[in-house]
């Protein structure tokens, strides 16, 4: 049974990120947990345009990012990595996207195994952080169309960055996670700042 | 006859497109297949703007690129390059652009027959493309004021790249199309962000 | 007497440019000619922001560039461009923008006359051009804020350039013109595009 | 007790600075000056998203930077600083934005004291400037996370640029103000822009 309240919530921040263009021609997806025991995300389905999103177009996914309901819409290809970031976190809402910045930044940093952000008031944004001397790393992961290895992947780096609030996927775009879906969207403005800062520094 | 479903749904994609700045200064044309055999388009006609598009400014085209209507408004001077499309792809829909990333690119790799696109998460957005690997050959055609040479052209072209999803005539713009107005939509936006991607790598 | 329909049309159009960035912190300004014998302008006032125009903010002028009514709020302090243009062109409209990519190559090709744009299929939006081989040749005047002088110098640029559609003042902005209201507005869709093109040139 | 006009009136430019970009992640805040004796400000609250306020995110704080009502939201961290540059200027309203452009250069100038802006237009939208031909310092601080400390720089700087209409933090952002919440809001849009120019000139 999908919640309606989540569902919502997501329409508009679908709404919100289309507008600054961060999930054009039907990227990123989203994931709101609605359950912990057993585990439960309200998640974007596959294919749907972020920015025409309905009510229709969230579907209830279990520990295995499966759909719940024999008849439901496909949620997301990357539902696993969803699965893996709210266990290995303990997050709320789950955040994908496709931008410009983050594509560009991945690719440019792409040899190395991750992208380090220090200096900017904006890091404070970032939860916990309160000082503009944190020192943010961004894990870069090497894109793959073979989820399940991804998703073992991306276990191991949140093992190793403890402290990250985020990860890049190599060429891919960004993911990012809160303790609600406001805390979240938070992230993903932040991170979506600070990576266009960092990409136009000379 | 006009469909007034197709006219309805080029009204919102020119308000979308003109809101991201594709169709600026009456620019770009759309069409969508409303009859096959015998072959009709509704298409936008010539000087409208797209972002104040209503459906008045979408007048039927036959298989020749003129009005069917005899007091019809004469449709986009470009709209024997849709019917070439349509022929050769058998698609629903093609779309036209005039971004700043299409003209740019266009112009910068115009010496060359087109530009190659690889790597990226967001060409599988792109009809039938299932990994970032896929290598997207996206062929640039010399502009032209004579529109039945060009549109020869692009047959040829099309001919060549039978996998190609897209165009770009040089200095002017992008020409995309899919089996549904949806799907050309989303072609445009994917093409125009791995446009502005590769235009702004270093 | 203010003619309300082009008020109303103006505040449209302040609208459309202040979502673009053209018109920021009450810069720029706009007027339509509602009668050639004696000439008269509706013209923007002094301050008002476009983005926020009312029909309150636009003022009736004369052909010296000074309100008509004796209790009329101020029109914009660059009313005598506005008349020197609708003089020398015969036009029913002109409007003038303060955007990024004007002030940006009036300054970089400040210590030329103007700045030659050619070879894009944009071009063909400026009345009368047919192909995207015309050469435009856009002409840049020194910045003053002696405007009967300015006024002087923009007549005879008029006079030396008559196949021009528009100009930039130095670091000020851009000035374009047309038969209609609705012709100015797409000449300056068109000279902002093809300057962010020229100016994103390498 | 909290007027509940300026709230209103902070709300509205909220929107507007988040349409640009200028306050994403909870990012800025805004005060109005709602009386003198004793000294009261509107301003909003710590941790509300400047796109998304309501009145309720508007508090009343005094002349200590401490909110009036004992059971008050809590009030921006930075409100000590709208409190020095009520005091030094007699301003009616401050506003601070997190742009790109104000990151980028208060980090590309940061090691010199600060900016001179000089021979655009766009400088007379700044009070009291009448000539392109100003020239406008704008004082960057070190960013620093005590705000006692760092109102005392402020007030320094104030003493030491009598002229000047705003300041940026490092890597923060900028601070600007103006005799009412109008006036302190074009000072954004200006500086915004003219920050815009000088990052992307060559």
């Amino acid at each position: 049974m999908r919640s309606p309240a989540p569902a919502a919530a997501l329409v508009e921040v679908g709404r919100r990120f289309n507008s600054r263009g961060w999930v054009l021609g039907t990227s990123g997806n989203f994931s709101v947990v609605v359950s912990r025991e057993p585990l439960r995300l309200a998640m974007t389905r596959s294919g749907a345009h972020k920015g025409m999103l309905t009510a229709e177009d969230v579907v209830d996914v279990d520990g295995s990012g499966s759909a719940v309901a024999a008849r439901a819409a496909r949620p997301s290809a990357e539902a696993l990595l969803h699965v893996e970031i709210v266990r290995a976190r303990g997050s709320g809402a789950v955040l994908h996207t496709h931008s410009l910045w983050s594509t560009l930044l991945s690719d440019r940093h792409g040899e190395s195994d991750g992208l380090a952000i220090s200096g900017f008031e904006m890091l404070k944004g970032l939860n916990g952080v309160t000082t503009h001397e944190h020192r943010e790393w961004l894990p870069i992961l090497e894109n793959d169309q073979d989820i399940p290895r991804l998703a073992r992947q991306v276990r191991h780096v949140l093992d190793q960055h403890p402290a990250c609030h985020g990860f890049l996927l190599r060429r891919h775009g960004l993911y990012t996670w809160g303790a609600t879906l406001d805390e979240a969207e938070r992230h993903v403005e932040i991170f979506e700042f600070l990576l266009e800062v960092v990409g136009r520094r000379p």
